[in-house]
């Protein structure tokens, strides 16, 4: 096997593009990823495209070789990988496979989503569609209404109160002003928290992530020709993994514990070489304030039931122990669903690479993004190295 | 890299399964490939489910996840690939490229699609998200007026007329007889064909293929283990390649070449070191009729023009020089989508272990299978040998 680094990142903001069409928003992620990398479109191998609902929402399949051909690539090997809100990182895995494996030199990995403009049915259509049909949404359950019912259980089960989780929404919002491809780049305090409109009790709407649309891009190679493409700023993969539980939360052997986070982010660990301490920040899938506690915990930042209590410690500052959401995370960077994953790696790949602006994490070395499809089913996690 | 072989085939018949749900449908699959190919649940790493059109149909994304659980194995990796009706040789080759290069040792890979029973929308509105939303489909273009496009003008630039077609429709048909999972097992004659009901001039009924509902599964291994199971029938997968084209037809560079499709089979001709007349049977991707004499003319098996006279002479026969569609091809087997390219590879399986019954190709010791997504926009290409 060997290794894989990432030598190019591309990204738009994340907005309502009223004028940018699903292909666009990707031709400009990743002909940016491009770019940044400096390599020939002829050396690219394959495209790996994330995305969850493009067919419901715009009517349009068949990601891979569209994109493909729209970015001046006709004729490579291309496909969509699709885990619900996990597609972006599946996707990355999938091109860390081949590089790793040795079947590709030059792969190009793209998250996007369109949610804005749609045509055929409305998000919340689409978004439950990572939950399982004939056992949750039948009964009217949204994908909404499924966390808030987690986040009700957590509050019972640890007894914490709403205004516990004020910190995760304020810290994501803090840490996407300095972020210039953010949704959402206003600070709100606890006090807009608690104020802020019910969505799906005890859910609000500072509890809950930004849908948009947006496009994220890598590009890898392996380890070994990394220095040749981009000036020297190579990213070390050192880790990639992904596991799964049951779509329902009625079928897990335990709703508030992500087995599937845990399994996934211990064998990165094991993968990496690495332990909890040496990790230094942590792009979490706060798809919900909820889904933070829960992650923190799986992960094992925090002990179980005490992952709200992490952030009111101010630990997942960008001055804490393990700073999260250093962009303003799904949160407030936004949430545009098969793209998130993608996201993610890029904004750990700003931080290792010393770019990350006025939100720089001091002397990064070591960053993990773990990317979640539906509420805890898919889980991969990845951890990345600064390249010397 | 490894060699990697098929060590268990299953299948569900293609009909209109009225009482089973997809996940019904794929676990049926899944559980008949892990049984025929005698491995313990334990040792497997990955589960790739091959479908396009489960969110709009079914209201249900994130299959792999799903499946995975439903089969037995909640907690291992687990997602969808998509690359519209070639999404399931997509898959198989996402899965080819794991074993390939060291990252998994057991893998399965599922396709599946569940066509009757839908509940947000038609199967028409499905199968044109094949194709370019922004520039084909928002004309009002369906998936079969493209291919009649074709049709009509292979008919125009060749000389040929509708009935030269038959001979692929009386092929199919006649080999879906002896098949007990084929969708329509019942003969036809040129005159059924030529009289059958207009769909979109030129392509009548007996031009198209069926669509159904259906599951079919493999599973792969490193060849050096593979002796130990599947009671010594494995099934060697001597290449595995895949290319792409524009997806609007009017974007291509001859809309009567299916460069995708020379592109991925030349590419495994090299990869196997094999040429054209090594080969004992080929199941090719025949959505519509036309499809078959273009795919024949790609991959060289008949001259530009001239496909249509290979199934003339009878060459398409299991008795000519290149048997296609020998269990009834997507024409008379049935076409679900996203399942297809795994049923031509349990097809191609059952011809090299000798289990194709009344339709077993004499001596086949080597097949190829194509699978394509759109209207030759993802190709996928393998090809096959029986292992001793």
């Amino acid at each position: 096997m060997r290794d894989v680094s990432i030598i190019g990142i591309g990204q738009t903001q994340v907005a309502e593009h009223w004028d940018r069409s699903l292909r666009h928003l990707a031709g400009d992620a990743v002909l940016a990823a491009m770019k940044d990398a400096g390599i020939d479109p002829g050396a690219v191998d394959a495209l790996y495209v994330g995305n969850m609902l493009s067919g419901l929402l715009t009517g349009q399949e068949h990601l891979g070789a569209l994109i493909a051909d729209f970015v001046g690539l006709r004729g490579i090997e291309a496909l969509k990988v699709e885990a619900a809100c996990g597609s972006g990182a599946a996707a990355l895995r999938q091109g860390y496979i081949a590089v790793a494996g040795g079947l590709h030199d030059f792969v190009i990995i793209c998250g996007v989503e369109k949610m804005t403009d749609t045509v055929n049915a409305e998000t919340t259509t689409g978004l439950v569609m990572a939950a399982d049909a004939d056992y949750e949404s039948i009964h009217g359950l949204t994908f909404v209404s499924i966390n808030a019912l987690l986040m009700r259980r957590y509050m019972y089960e640890y007894g914490v109160q709403h205004k516990d989780f004020a910190q995760f929404a304020v810290n994501a919002h803090g840490n996407a002003v300095g972020n210039p491809n953010a949704l959402y780049r206003r600070p709100i305090t606890a006090e807009h928290f608690a104020r802020a409109r019910m969505i799906a009790d005890p859910i609000n709407l500072l509890d809950s992530s930004g849908i948009g649309d947006g496009a994220a891009a890598v590009v890898l190679c392996p380890s070994s020709m990394a220095r040749e493409y981009g000036n020297g700023r190579a990213v070390h993969v050192k880790a990639s993994s992904m596991a799964t539980d049951a779509v329902a939360v009625h079928d897990r052997h335990d709703p508030l514990w992500l087995s599937a986070a845990e399994a996934s982010a211990f064998k990165a660990y094991q993968q990496a070489g690495v332990g909890l301490h040496d990790i230094d920040l942590f792009e979490v899938h706060d798809a919900f304030t909820v889904m933070s506690a829960l992650s923190l915990e799986a992960v094992g930042f925090a002990q179980r039931g005490k992952g709200v209590q992490l952030a009111q410690a101010g630990e997942i500052n960008r001055e804490g122990r393990i700073p999260i959401c250093t962009m303003g995370g799904l949160k407030a960077r936004g949430h545009p669903v098969g793209a998130t994953g993608i996201y993610q790696v890029v904004e750990v790949a700003q931080q290792l690479r010393g770019q990350a602006g006025d939100n720089q994490i001091p002397n990064a070395r070591l960053g993990m993004a773990q990317n979640i499809g539906g509420s805890g089913a898919t889980v991969i996690t990845h951890i990345f190295e600064a390249q010397d």
